[in-house]
């Protein structure tokens, strides 16, 4: 076994603190990552919270993670010792089932392997994210990263990114089509840089006046206001896709008024109350109501190549591990620009 | 102006009782069709009672019209005097705005004219529907109807038909997939029929044992009593398609859950409530709830000729006139198997 160390929570309601475990030895197709920087989720937060049950303790969370190879296993094929490597949320699958061989292994009929919070593949092993020094994962979970880019600014593309990029993929977000998206924290600005790459016309929706100009500098065309009744009438029928970022409750009704006929709105949140969909506003214009979670491996390699082709990367405020309580906080209070990054090496300082 | 009469609801509270009328004098395009037969839907009932809000009164129903030419303008090139004629829920539409100019009518921009209880694109001519002796109709509005079918079952093509064949059709319904039919009633037996014709494996979801019968003889080849608590759970992540008919409040968490990755419920009724939906049954297997109303006229035109091709009608009771008050307390109770059509032969009886 392999010394590790990094921060972890040891109940659901415990701060997280300095925490040493056990990797395993690599295996023949395994690669030893050295982390230099893990992405904060607000999901990291639900999870070491026990927000949604089943929790697993000690936990250390991160599945934003960016660093180098620093040894493999003989059998690796796609990684050499020094490469830049990533790891997102999942970090095995059963291979087999007709999503696994789709490439969308976060559908697994077994359910994947998720990076922390979870149990190997061999049934009894706990996995341990990337709040870490280090992780061993099978090389098949492992992305390359582009190497022109900042490897800080990259490790929030390993969630967030992929998060966004794989909707805007599926409805094939082109020049000339219209797209919203709904909520400007972490998920949102990752939202709008990719839409506007793709050529579309995008309209951020937000509570907040004073993320306007924030919008427009992430590439925003146009800003809507959404805290004053009514704001709905003024974009009926305009939207082909509604990207919907926002966990908290809220009323879909005005986004789905939004839609032009067969737009989609596609969630990303998992709100706490069902949501009240009056099917009126889905019949009249032939709308669709759907959601999407996180991308298989090969869509995130896609969308990692993609960044590095168009110099997209995630705008962050890096901070080191000992902040990282803190850090939740601000996230809580969507006080960040706009996802927090732990600066690895501060884990020895 | 041509004399005409049919049958007529004063106000919302009134009975259906015998009303004359006008139909303006046919102009180059429009052909006159002597009506043979009128389907009687549920949704002449909910406008009939005004439970839609804005009736106009007096109100002559029916828009699931079989009949024949009896005259013609001067410029209607794609029907002869003699030829089977259909007209469905639209007499005309914009014509320029993009739905239409996509063969949408249903959706236009500027809201199609319906065929009854709607108001010309003159602006101030109210529409009267099928339950009379004739119809004047411009020809781009007028189906062709196959000449191989007994013509009072194919009455209700013109709108349960279409409104089941548009679903199936936008989800490529074929073999190999699993469809499922919610509600076995006017809809839902079209449904049934179409989605076996098409190759699928159909299974109806109903509370009512008494159903399982008749969905088995009507091409399904399961059938889930949605009547004991937990059956959803025997048939989870099974479904690529969920056609549902059923325009009471109902839960729809099950039939959600009973569809399989990338798989959709698609909504037919307008349930009064608005509907619970939990995100979290949508993101797990990334699920999409959406719609369906009627169909434009080119594909009303398709499914016309596919039936004809299949040898696809509505199971229907026949009914005179006189009876319709009573027809309509009975399809209320989902006493019918499974559309009543009136015999317009009756109206001068």
């Amino acid at each position: 076994m392999i010394e590790a160390h990094g921060y972890a929570a040891k109940t659901a309601k415990s701060r997280l603190e300095p925490f040493s475990f056990e990797r395993r030895d690599p295996g023949p197709k395994d690669v030893v990552i050295k982390i230099l920087y893990t992405g904060i989720c607000h999901s990291d937060i639900h999870q070491v919270r026990d927000e949604w049950g089943g929790a697993r303790f000690p936990m250390v969370p991160g599945h934003e993670i960016a660093g180098k190879v620093v040894a493999k296993g003989a059998g690796v094929t796609r990684f050499s010792v020094g490469d830049l490597a990533g790891v997102g949320c999942m970090v095995d699958s059963c291979r087999v089932c007709p999503s696994c061989q789709e490439g969308e292994e976060q559908f697994c009929d077994s359910g994947p392997v998720w990076t922390y919070n979870s149990i190997e593949r061999d049934g009894k092993t706990p996995t341990y994210g990337g709040y870490s020094n280090l992780i061993v994962v099978s090389e098949d979970f492992v992305l390359r990263l582009p190497d022109n880019l900042p490897l800080s600014h990259v490790a929030p593309l390993l969630c967030a990114g992929i998060t966004t990029y794989s909707p805007l993929r599926r409805f094939r977000v082109r020049e000339g089509m219209e797209v919203g998206v709904v909520g400007l924290g972490g998920l949102g600005h990752m939202a709008i840089k990719f839409a506007r790459a793709m050529g579309a016309r995008v309209t951020v929706f937000s509570t907040s006046p004073s993320k306007e100009s924030d919008a427009r500098k992430l590439g925003a065309h146009d800003f809507i206001l959404t805290k004053k009744d009514g704001w709905g009438t003024s974009v009926a029928n305009r939207f082909d896709l509604m990207v919907d970022a926002v966990s908290a409750d809220h009323d879909l009704a005005p986004y789905l008024g939004a839609l032009r006929k067969d737009g989609s709105v596609v969630l990303l949140g998992v709100p706490e109350k069902p949501l009240a969909i009056h099917s009126f506003l889905l019949i009249s214009r032939r709308r669709n109501l759907t959601a999407s979670l996180i991308g298989g491996i090969r869509e995130t390699q896609e969308m990692l190549d993609y960044c590095g082709q168009k110099d997209i990367v995630s705008d962050i405020e890096m901070i080191p591990i000992q902040k990282v309580n803190e850090a939740y906080e601000r996230t809580l209070r969507g006080d960040v620009k706009y996802r927090f990054v732990i600066d690895m090496a501060t884990l020895d300082t």
